[in-house]
């Protein structure tokens, strides 16, 4: 049985097809394509590597597997040792692929609610013309916190820099030297220190014992009367039902939600009829820019490269740490 | 009768009128606080400059006008001669200080077309929850052009520039050295050549004869299927039945109109019913953020001190020109 590296792209087109039989045959492996998990499940085992968006079926099924290299950047669901038959299989994940689109669903959703363009998207609807009573906002000189200096919190500092906030401060389990977009880092530990001199407080946090219900009610309380928050890691990370109660009471100006417990949001949820709220269906992750699916075929092939020469992966992921 | 400056603001605070005061007093001038036009109609002959939102009715009954500061930044309503009954009377305007916020209106526009927000709106607002059929596009590679390099135009390249376009090109009456944020700055009469390389057209105008229709149904055409318009100068500067029928053949992918002709729009207006169109009720210079106001005082401040010592107002329109 030669080598054999398994594909599983939602998004494959030809020109992707050639380059990862081209960085494949490089290294000695043989390609399989799968048009889908279902197809693959069961009918992976000449599997050294999979790489793509394989289902957790897949990858329990693969007997042979070595290293998954999984296109998506939260692998959550991926860390489990007990779904792999070989307990040294490798796990890497896209985590970098993702900062570009994330970011503009940041941007955009952070002026939505700061510009109230939810209220006027339903004013021009129902065909009116009005200006709002009341004020909008600006992140101009916004107070921003963003919780995980990652690819997507250092891609949103970058961008959100030139609208010439009043700071924006990163939040990160332990304090290491971040991207200078930052205007400073701390730690996570002094978190509730910093929501209360934070305007807009945005989320890109991986689904971790950590994370889970770290927005809880009593940290919406220490956020100003007047904020906002955006979520785009993990729906675990915040407290729904508190979320709810903060934006009916006016406690919470608005909210961007890009991920929520369940998905999909049924449609009698509470959440979808909390004042100010801007839901989005997990899509901030868009996978349909040329951008991101170039930027996963490369993270890739940088790491076969790795793997081949015995290296530690670049974009590994720690199964006990879930990124 | 003593020198007196009448003032017409919107959003008079105790702390701006205490500010205006004080500039006034530093000149030698008393102020007079009008609660909106229709009182100062007839009624501010007094008054040898006027300063805010004024109507075309003040200042044509203001006898003994000298300066009019005008607190909005289009001033095509001010510009004609016959208006004036001093013909030397002095125009200024505000430009300036709408450049925050119409550029944050701008690159929320923007993200929102290319990333079908739209879609995605009344995909929530059904109670939907799905990813939608097709792609998305990003700022990232995008090729932007600006029509207008003033502030409006400045302001929106400087901060969309962090998001990596691919260009962005400013365009201009004639060729002057612009803000670093452009990577190159062309004359209007390459337009022509200028639109087929597009992939975003920012449209930040003044109405002055030069600009009525600039964006024709001919020029529409030169643009590459699937671009995108938005326009914040004055509607008058597009052909909105060209645009219409550009936006429901698909040969523009979408446009955000904050300026249209009439305002308000009627409810039965074709434009209302175009595909994939993002239409505010001209509210991107939105007058609520602290920033805009305090600036457009300060601007006022900085020519006052100009005008009492007799030199040129910086802030000064050229009334033939328009701006």
């Amino acid at each position: 049985m030669g080598k054999t590296i398994g594909v599983i792209i939602d998004y494959l087109t030809d020109d992707y097809r050639r380059q990862i039989d081209a960085a494949a045959a490089k290294h000695g492996y043989a390609t399989r394509y799968y048009p889908d998990s279902r197809s693959a499940v069961g009918n992976a085992d000449d599997c050294e590597i999979l790489f793509g968006h394989c289902s957790q079926k897949v990858i329990a099924s693969a007997r042979n597997l070595k290293w998954f290299c999984c296109c998506w950047a939260g692998v959550d669901r991926f860390c489990k040792d007990e779904l792999y038959q070989n307990p040294k299989c490798l796990l890497s994940n896209s985590s970098g692929a993702y900062g570009v689109t994330i970011a503009e669903h940041l941007v955009m959703t952070a002026l939505m609610l700061l510009r109230r363009q939810l209220e006027y998207n339903e004013l021009i609807r129902t065909r009116g013309w009005d200006t709002l009573p009341g004020t909008i906002h600006s992140l101009y000189g916004c107070r921003i916190t963003v919780l995980g200096t990652g690819d997507i919190g250092t891609s949103f500092a970058r961008r959100v820099k030139a609208f010439c906030p009043a700071r924006i401060v990163g939040v990160r389990r332990s304090v290491k030297p971040a991207d200078p977009a930052f205007d400073e880092v701390r730690a996570s530990a002094e978190l509730d220190r910093i929501l209360p001199e934070t305007d807009l407080l945005v989320m890109a946090l991986p689904n971790t014992p950590d994370t889970v219900g770290i927005l809880s009610r009593e940290r919406m309380a220490l956020l100003p009367e007047g904020a906002y928050v955006i979520n785009v890691g993990r729906g675990t990370a915040v407290d729904q039902e508190a979320l709810a109660d903060a934006l009916n009471s006016g406690h919470l100006a608005g909210a961007a939600l890009d991920v929520v417990v369940p998905e999909p949001l049924p449609a009698d949820h509470p959440l979808r009829d909390a004042k100010n709220i801007l839901l989005t269906p997990h899509v901030a992750g868009n996978t349909t820019l040329p951008y991101t699916q170039q930027k996963t075929l490369d993270m890739f092939f940088e790491d076969l490269e790795n793997y081949c020469a015995g290296k530690p992966l670049l974009h590994g992921v720690d199964r006990k740490k879930g990124y």
